[in-house]
């Protein structure tokens, strides 16, 4: 694949902050996410991580206030010259280092906010292997329905209860009716779930009644988060037809805090993986651009943490592993296009989740529901606990990174978040 | 029903502005909703409706800003102070006229904007009649779903499309698949709807984990609007499994400029209509106080003029007109405790579709969809056209109102929007 890559891509760049410099950190000079952290003056401010600490983009200078939204707004020129001057500023040597010494701080012990205002979250439903293992369960004689080859399959989700790593979960209440019940009843979910996402925040918008072209879909994206869409599945399985799901979901949903621009992932594109024998997109979502520039090439992990595990002394628990190529049916630039077709107006700091990225094999399902075949197989923990569905309690940590031959490895660090009673 | 009228609602008042004292006046004192539009000096004000005139409240020293969202969160307390000034302040004989007579501008001519900053948007389907209408389409052997009559169902929709009457409505593209076609077509829809439904607007909301109850839920209200939901039926035929629908809707919904608030609406309570033999809604759902306050009653209409009805100088034709107490299966207070009864968090200026109010008998139905049978008897109009979905230059306006004996009428305005081509 063509890697647009330049200077602020070099693997032997390193940085005067000594900590990005260590194998495995997450973020290293070449990574540069954006981030929105509680000051100790009590307001909000753009940051810039750089290993375990956070660079004020403010006290360095470099923006004027705390608007995350202009900064997306903005557009790929302006962030990429952004990118440079960062780069150039915490490289080894620079003689930035005097001036932004004093505009660090550590990451341990400030307090992270939701990157930006998100005014509206779509939901998309990306990877086929995860509709078609939801849907064998919903449906075991039609499990990927006919439009999905052609659609990518989205709806709209709720923007207020989006939360960041860290905050609590608690565990919703909703309706629940058992198959032989006459009458549901109102009561704490008893089938709440995980689900492994991605979330892709919109650049510049677009004006209304103003589609983006395929072509041009990724100029219109900032970066991506990792994303956990928390899920009750019998309040979903009650509530869901005909409109969708609801109260299933929107109870909260958990970002990871810092968001990895498009520049830091350029190194990793890869071809695309859907299947040669399948529909090939409709126009509107094929061009040269895009299929020259390839998917993003992005490593998910889910991790579990029970109480007990804890109380014993056992760290959490991979439960998945996969990977963007082999989960994700859909690019992100056609997500854009094909949201826009219609004339529908993104603005800047939307969200556009991935929907549950389950890979084929066994071990890549993005959900408990899937891993566990929806009770049927409990998982088994390294606790002797087993889990079909999350317990109060229960930690789940999402991780993501990106490594490839010649490449510095970036890393998207993690949502994370507890469970507690309902 | 208890009617919670005070010396606001006195039918015998009237006021200093003299359009305000017509008979048939959607804005006579007792009204008094809520606006904000486009000032002189080109930023955005907070205006109150009054016969023809806006009271700009920050010419008149009422409010500070241009924040509609502040005033919403202050709640009702708040609320009905700012009623009683206006009242006061406005009535024949009041003193402040010489001093508020400079902060009048005239409705015409005026640009109107969206109320408020809308965060969320969910919409609901409250019309059992729509909902059996629909579902007999969709599916003719099990129109009505078994979870409709015990959860009010809802699904989030598209807030930054969401415009105010007047602006036009472009034909959205998207994918059409006939039913015997092998492959979709991208394609401007061919059976483009408008759908009648009221915006209930939220004021006060909600901290995250923490639902409304149902006796408490009508103080979390600030008020209501007409909301056209326009809808591309092919666009949602194709694409609404299993997530429900997404780009036939999202392209543009239009709302009324002037928020009738619930003190206005206070003179107009009516019994619930929900039929004994149906399931009683749980706990939740219910409260003493709930069924003592009732439904709301309002009057709502639909109107249609074609580009030949204009040209032959035709009115506007009525398409269909309904009451709410006839179409809606369920009151707003109680799609607040259901919405909120897993711990989503509601915000100040979230706005709440009622879906399509659709009455039992015929010529009450909400949507051209049902009006014509999905296509099958086309509704004729004065000008001798037929219609079975919208074409370009169709203009439709919905009206609402409230009326009954002992209280002065009052009326929401309309929502108006015209088709342009796609």
């Amino acid at each position: 694949m063509p890697q647009h890559t330049d200077a602020t891509h070099d693997p032997a760049l390193r940085s005067w902050v000594e900590s990005a410099n260590a194998a495995g950190c997450d973020f290293p000079i070449q990574n540069l996410p954006f981030g929105r952290f509680r000051a100790q003056d009590g307001g909000a401010r753009i940051g810039v991580a750089i290993g375990d600490r956070i660079l004020d983009l403010q006290a360095a200078g470099l923006v004027a206030g705390d608007d995350m939204n202009a900064l997306m707004a903005a557009g790929p020129q302006a962030r990429r010259a952004l990118r440079a001057r960062l780069s150039q500023g915490l490289a080894a040597g620079s003689a930035q280092q005097a001036a932004w010494q004093d505009a660090l701080l550590p990451q341990a012990g400030t307090t992270m906010l939701v990157p930006c205002r998100i005014g509206d979250y779509t939901d998309f439903y990306t990877s086929v292997h995860h509709a078609t293992n939801v849907g064998r369960q919903f449906r075991p004689d039609n499990p990927l329905l006919p439009n999905y080859q052609w659609v990518p399959i989205g709806y709209h989700g709720r923007a207020s209860s989006i939360g960041v790593s860290g905050a609590a979960v608690r565990r919703p209440r909703g309706q629940l009716k058992a198959p032989d019940a006459v009458a549901p009843v109102l009561s704490p979910s008893r089938r709440l779930d995980y689900e492994l996402e991605l979330g892709w925040f919109v650049g510049a918008g677009n004006a209304q009644g103003e589609p983006i072209g395929i072509g041009e879909a990724e100029d219109h994206l900032f970066g991506v988060a990792l994303f956990n869409d928390w899920s009750a599945r019998d309040i979903q399985g009650w509530e869901y037809q005909p409109l969708g799901p609801f109260l299933s979901k929107n109870f909260a949903s958990t970002l990871s805090p810092w968001v990895v621009t498009l520049e830091a992932l350029a190194p990793f594109r890869a071809p695309f993986t859907r299947p040669e024998a399948d529909p090939q997109p409709l126009p509107y979502l094929d061009a040269p651009a895009h299929r020259a520039a390839g998917a993003f090439a992005i490593t998910l992990e889910v991790l579990l943490q029970t109480e007990r595990m804890r109380a014993q002394g056992l760290p959490p628990a991979v439960l998945s592993r996969t990977d963007t190529t082999r989960a994700a049916y859909w690019t992100p630039a056609q997500l854009v296009a094909h949201h826009t077709v219609n004339g529908c107006n993104l603005q800047s700091g939307d969200l556009l989740g991935s929907g549950t990225l389950s890979g084929p094999g066994p071990g890549e399902a993005g959900s408990l529901l899937e891993l566990a075949v929806a009770g049927r197989q409990p998982v088994r923990l390294p606790s002797g606990e087993e889990r079909s569905f999350l317990e109060d309690g229960d930690t789940v940590t999402l991780r993501g990174w990106c490594e490839r031959e010649g490449a510095a490895r970036i890393g998207l660090g993690e949502a994370s978040g507890t469970i507690t009673g309902g």
